[in-house]
């Protein structure tokens, strides 16, 4: 299949790389690396999450955090919950744009760590969620299976078992009167690679024609890019990312595994295979060597530190004619 | 193409690493690290290079490093060089494959600011490097184009460019009766995308469709896997690579950019989807890990920081079982 013309990302680094932050940032800082990111023409910017403070500590401020951005028209401003209640807290601060999502995790042993529920458990809470977004007014557009291609206690997940899951999650979406756009797949602990991509989008495809697919890819084993590519080129057009590669693996074997895939590093090479995303390149690159600031330390997006090629091309033609 | 049953590994690291190494490397540690890579079955391990100490000084210690090292049968041990002087260093050591090359730099500028040569001039001394090499009976089997995708100096790279330069490097092979085995192409500043080293890699082929191709890839922006996947898929069987992605990129515009590809990454992935690499990849993680310790700072490896897929399935099974 041909390359898209265009993908749409959704930037999740100020949500999933500030949650996974040891270290305490200033809120101020929190809000002006947000709008530094608006600067930027996202689809949507992922900002906060809304969960307990007690298991969640960095994002005790979420409600000041939304308070002091400036959002910037074009670009949607989102949260993560995982309960009503923090849906609530989501729709009480008037300013963000509230999704709804039902979702599951594909491995069994990973449910029960992660939340202390089986999957059969969770999907009769996932019932429970549907209830308060449809009493609270949000729609619920996606579908998502974590953990989709593998995961660190379990091993590897079959594909098929996904495909079950999501069948599962369309019904459930069918008999409350959802209307599902996306299936998101999310490779939650870096198990995938480019085999795995093209098997797992084409069963979806297969079997649900006419529903969008995201991909929320982790760079843990380093194939995150060439994971995108792969997904691309079957026709996938929607992908969550983070800035400067924020975020990182909690379940991995070792400190510092490498988090989500890198949204500068995804936007470049967009841009060199011809594939347009909207995002401003230049100003991201920029927000992504503030996250090293901000963070400090080194961030493991490899174009703020190999220098974006356009740049070269640039001075490359300016010394041609001169 | 289907990918290669398997795939030639040349392990670049402690050549390519510690030439680039500001801080000095005790010499009994290079050895230690060499003989530790020696443990992994590498069908090739590039050690040091026969270069001037004025230029690079933690070359110096070339022959004591040579010297140290215990060679481990099915394991060739090379070296880089410049010239004949150096040519001459290394089979002076009587201990190295002595292998030659025919090479030049796609870009002009590069070729310039790289060795105070331009192209034609290379042309010429790459003839009195052939002579020296027929003098001291070293077969020249490979021709070799660096800067093969692009330049930071000079942009773009046409491919036609390359073909013409591969064409010549033959020519002056076969007028001195050299048989060439391999072509290679090095990505020396990290400007290959997956669609660029398809176009490449397939009018290298459609012009010498008996020769083997070789990439020397860098992951400067983070695309080195999606590459070297690409490649694969066309049949590309032969990789350069460096351990712990050891290495960097002395030409780009920010200190600290990424260099080659890794090879643990890179093992990992042929390990994930069926390629055989014949290379151990527990010792090779031990390695990389190891190099951490020996170069005092964290290397962009990403499976030594993420975890083996194949330990956690391991792991898996017996919790299964237990």
């Amino acid at each position: 299949m041909a390359l898209p013309k265009s993908i749409t990302i959704h930037e999740v680094g100020p949500r999933e790389g500030i949650q996974i932050e040891k270290n305490p940032i200033p809120t101020a800082e929190k809000i002006r690396f947000i709008d530094m990111l608006s600067q930027c023409h996202f689809h949507e910017i992922e900002c906060v999450s809304f969960v307990s403070p007690k298991w969640v500590p960095s994002m005790a401020d979420a409600e000041e955090v939304v308070a002091g951005i400036t959002r910037v028209p074009g670009t949607r401003y989102t949260s993560i919950y995982l309960n009503a209640q923090g849906m609530n807290r989501a729709i009480a601060t008037r300013k963000l744009d509230v999704e709804g999502s039902l979702s599951v995790t594909a491995s069994e042993t990973f449910s029960k760590k992660n939340t202390n529920r089986t999957i059969e458990e969770t999907l009769v809470e996932t019932q429970k969620r549907v209830d308060a977004m449809k009493e609270a007014g949000v729609r619920p557009s996606e579908v998502s299976v974590m953990a989709a291609f593998g995961c660190n206690y379990e091993g590897d997940i079959p594909p098929e078992k996904v495909v079950g899951l999501v069948a599962r999650l369309m019904a459930m979406a069918s008999e409350n009167g959802c209307d599902i756009e996306m299936i998101q797949l999310a490779d939650t602990m870096g198990w995938a690679n480019p085999l795995a991509i093209r098997r797992m989008v084409g069963m979806m495809q297969d079997r649900w024609p006419g529903t969008r697919i995201n991909l929320h890819l982790h760079d843990t084993r380093g194939l995150g890019l060439a994971n995108a590519f792969a997904a691309m080129e079957m026709g996938v057009d929607d992908f969550d990312s983070a800035v400067a590669g924020l975020g990182g693996c909690p379940y991995a074997g070792f400190k510092d595994a490498p988090g989500n895939i890198t949204t500068e590093d995804l936007v470049h090479l967009c841009s060199e295979i011809g594939v347009e995303t909207g995002v401003d390149l230049e100003r991201l690159l920029d927000c992504a060597r503030e996250a090293e600031n901000i963070f400090g330390r080194k961030l493991p997006g490899k174009v703020m530190h190999g220098g974006h090629l356009e740049s070269y091309r640039r001075k490359a033609r300016a010394a041609q004619t001169a």
